[in-house]
């Protein structure tokens, strides 16, 4: 009798997954203490539908399935080497109802069902294309989250948001932390995030 | 046909609640940011038991219950105006799997489970004794999560943790925020937190 | 006999003089820490001419005259409340060459020699026509620093200082301080100041 | 006729000079917008004597030399890369009241006259003699300045002076920068620095 290999999420937490466990780069994967923040402010509940852009590494997506186990999650990404990563991390941590879309957004957009839920790692230097798209499809009371580390995408996108009457808000998350075994435990900051909530209107 | 009052959290968020929700006072709640770092670092996964020490209003507690459906959480606190708070909240949010332990830890932790995790928000000056109980029952390979604000909490706590064996890890979070509906979009700073996050050893 | 009063710089230091002996009020002045970064961008010599526009308390130009002795240095305000305050301080710290213009810029630029560095702490609404008013006047390679609190003033800054050529760098500065007396030494959070520096090209 | 070459400070700021004019290492040096709020807290005023304790590539004696060219100040050093590093920045910003002095602290402090202000950059694992060496010599009313980036150092600090009788304030400060020429301006944090500032009682 030979037995199958059957994942398991047990040993992984529900977020807060440590960074290292993703197959990603260092400069692509949100980060630990940042994720958890950007899914408060996507006040995830479970049933709800939403979009990963620039789905990058897929953690945000895979911690998002956890807070949804009955949601459905579309990851978008079209990064080759991305599309390495995303996949081996869905498998690694079981995210069955983690979908990914092979495409750079604003394409490929089309054929997903409506979204409650919007989140924006990356545009790939489309960024008013992808918001317009969203806005098109997005529920009333949906809520868009973009994660900002440019000064640049920071104004476009709150311009943007506004603009298309998004009630936004912007928390600047700064966060140093000390490396767990170095005897002075000395302070590494992260390079700053701007998250950028915005929540649309009742129809 | 009169039809009863049921709770309901389909409004709420599984994490982010906003902290306006809460009932509390502004001084006293772990704020959104904070908190989803905090859940973070605390590394919940369902059908662990944890004990939230100085719950306040008991926000981390009933989050931590929506990611722990099948945990159980023990929420110490015996300020009265808090202990009203959090038992409002714990009815607001229907966080079902919660017990309020009336108590100053650490004073009532005998009668409770060993925890897998433990949340400690506020420590009324009793931070060593409350330390060293906790460390006593706290399962192998469990985690401590401790939110200091000040210096000298900051200092006592990574002292104590590490004489104790843990390995400690600090992050310091700082959080600077527009208001949404303000034009000019000003950026306000949260005070720093200090999130300890200790890591017990394999029996 | 009767001394005439003589003011004395003696008790004081070249930067970094406490908030509280400055005569404002606390929304208003530029804080200890953040002044001393903002003279550090304004790359100050000695014999320079300096613009200050929207002093408010005069804190900024007084520390920058004790910095050029030989320097000439023009404070441009015109709010009543605020023109008291930095009357006194003039006099309190003895700041002999530091002129006060009572004006809102733009008007009140005309008459002033052209400056080799210009300080914009308020713009009163009008800080496009006041970044236009002082690029023409402005010496080849000459710099503008200028200190933003909120998005707006942020993204507009930063875009029509670009849109006129100049190199412009942004350091938003954090500070979290301790309360000097307190037992346990909470850190408190000022709110994050956004100190843009842009330098004007050669002739 | 030949001109001896003339050292000139003409092309260079009082204070805020840029990091890259100094010989040194990046880790080394303290950066622009934190030696600015260094001597802010030094308190600098013309005629005082300084002793720079683990003056590293010297940046710090150097911007307080021009704030205080009268005063006379005292640099330890003796990390034979640091010497070299130190002894072409002197040069190069014609400092001539700073004094090289080769000593690892606590020794090469006797032959020096007593300071007013002491600032310690680097304690080369000797904080505590460093610290009782100079709280014997300090004068009344003295202020010592350091730089802490460790949470060890950051404790330890803090805990030394308050037994000396100091009273001790801290100001951590975080600075996050975009560089000039890129086109989306990121934004990158520099890691945090604890100033502490300890004033010493009256006699």
């Amino acid at each position: 009798l030979i037995k199958a290999w059957e994942p398991t999420l047990e040993q992984y937490p529900v977020i807060g997954i440590d960074d290292e466990e993703f197959a990603s780069v260092k400069k692509l994967i949100t980060k630990q203490e940042v994720r958890a923040v950007t899914l408060a402010k996507l006040q995830l509940q479970d049933d709800l539908v939403m979009w990963d852009i620039g789905a990058g590494s897929g953690s945000v997506s895979i911690e998002a399935s956890n807070l949804m186990p009955n949601g459905r999650i579309f990851a978008l990404e079209k990064n080759p080497q991305y599309l390495t990563f995303i996949r081996d991390n869905l498998k690694k941590f079981a995210a069955r109802n983690v979908l990914l879309v092979e495409a750079y957004a604003p394409e490929g957009l089309e054929e997903l069902p409506d979204p409650d839920r919007v989140f924006i790692g990356g545009s790939g230097g489309m960024l008013e294309e992808i918001i317009e798209a969203v806005d098109k499809r997005l529920k009333p009371e949906g809520a868009i989250v973009l994660n900002a580390v440019t000064l640049d995408t920071l104004t476009k996108a709150v311009e943007f948001l506004e603009d298309h009457g998004y009630t936004v808000e912007v928390s600047c998350i700064n966060v140093a932390k000390t490396r767990g075994l170095t005897e002075y435990k000395m302070f590494e900051s992260l390079n700053p995030v701007y998250v950028i909530s915005a929540r649309k209107g009742e129809e």
